[in-house]
């Protein structure tokens, strides 16, 4: 398989600790998303979003949205798997991922926030939107779990989940947000940090890291 | 069932045309977004993103995210299916919803337009990265689809794709975009309102429709 990505994009990485926690191998190809690469003709080709990640399967099918990857790589490799078996924990678990995939880093990402420069909003504005994106969607995300013994998000193995909530809190930092409201949070980031998985998969350790 | 709702919200929307597709009934609680009722701390106890929709189920369960309830749905009442059964289709559809419901619908929603007005942008502006929004989700959107045969995105049955297109394509017509650029668009959108599970999903069919 090959992961088209970059190493800062949090949706790559989300794709990335799936992989690992799969024991799956793919050949990474970082689309440098700062100088425009995913804008290239060649990579619309396969993703007419511009986004990354990509993922194109050892059968050439391409795949699209992180989030959908990822729950095509948890149906076709089983284990371990990344939603629970009760479609009730599962609606939970896929409720919390998409508070952050759905509502939280798309008001925050490259494109967005290159549109507010365009408005002639000052960087320090900028900053600050997208530090209030990732308040409100991480405070809803405390909320969701409060009552979860964990450690991680939902329970003692990684779901989906986790796989959003620890590249949106590396996202997060890198705004400047004060983390130490969602304590609940950082209890499933540490778990998760834990596991080689996750560590492997974090933005420094990829070969394209700046 | 109870959903709670807004007659103009596209993600409640998506989750009324799923429940009548699945032949389920449900009392429908209006939240009247644009009056600020879905901050109520009673609301914001089930849902605390303060977003719509919300499903409570029979037994009492909260469900939050449409996208979420939709696979909920689908997982504990199987007919009609809204996802195919191949893993790789399945991923296809919701690659396309997400496109929408992380990509598009986010970025233009009650919630950041506020913002932008908050920072002082005028209406013109705040309308027109609206219309940027949708015009860039919908033309990604035409190009996932441009070599399915349809009628509906994928196939000769709705799927959660199109669940996720109709109520778009009512935001982009209320934000001024022309949409005469996404023929394959429009043309699963007529094979959807043929279907009386989308007609009577509209928001001017809805109680609290204004």
């Amino acid at each position: 398989m090959k992961l088209h990505g970059y190493f800062r994009s949090s949706a790559s990485y989300r794709v990335r600790i799936a992989l690992n926690l799969k024991g799956l191998t793919s050949e990474h190809l970082p689309h440098h998303l700062r100088k425009g690469e995913q804008c290239a003709p060649a990579y619309l080709a396969i993703n007419p979003q511009g986004l990354v990640p990509t993922l194109e399967s050892d059968a050439g099918a391409i795949l699209t949205q992180s989030l959908a990857i990822i729950e095509w790589l948890d149906e076709t490799n089983p284990n371990p798997p990344l939603l629970p078996k009760d479609p009730l924990r599962r609606a939970k678990v896929r409720a919390f991922a998409q508070a952050i995939a759905c509502d939280t880093h798309p008001v925050q990402n490259l494109k967005v926030l290159a549109r507010l420069r365009q408005l002639g909003l000052p960087e320090e504005q900028v900053t600050e939107w997208a530090a209030w994106a990732n308040r409100e969607g991480l405070a809803a995300c405390e909320t969701l779990i409060a009552e979860e013994a964990g450690p991680f998000c939902f329970g003692d193995q990684p779901t989906l989940a986790d796989l959003c909530l620890v590249p949106q809190l590396a996202n997060a930092r890198r705004f400047g947000v004060d983390l130490s409201a969602y304590p609940r949070l950082l209890k499933a980031e540490a778990a998760a940090k834990q596991v080689k998985a996750f560590a492997d998969a974090a933005p420094d350790k990829q070969p394209d890291a700046e």
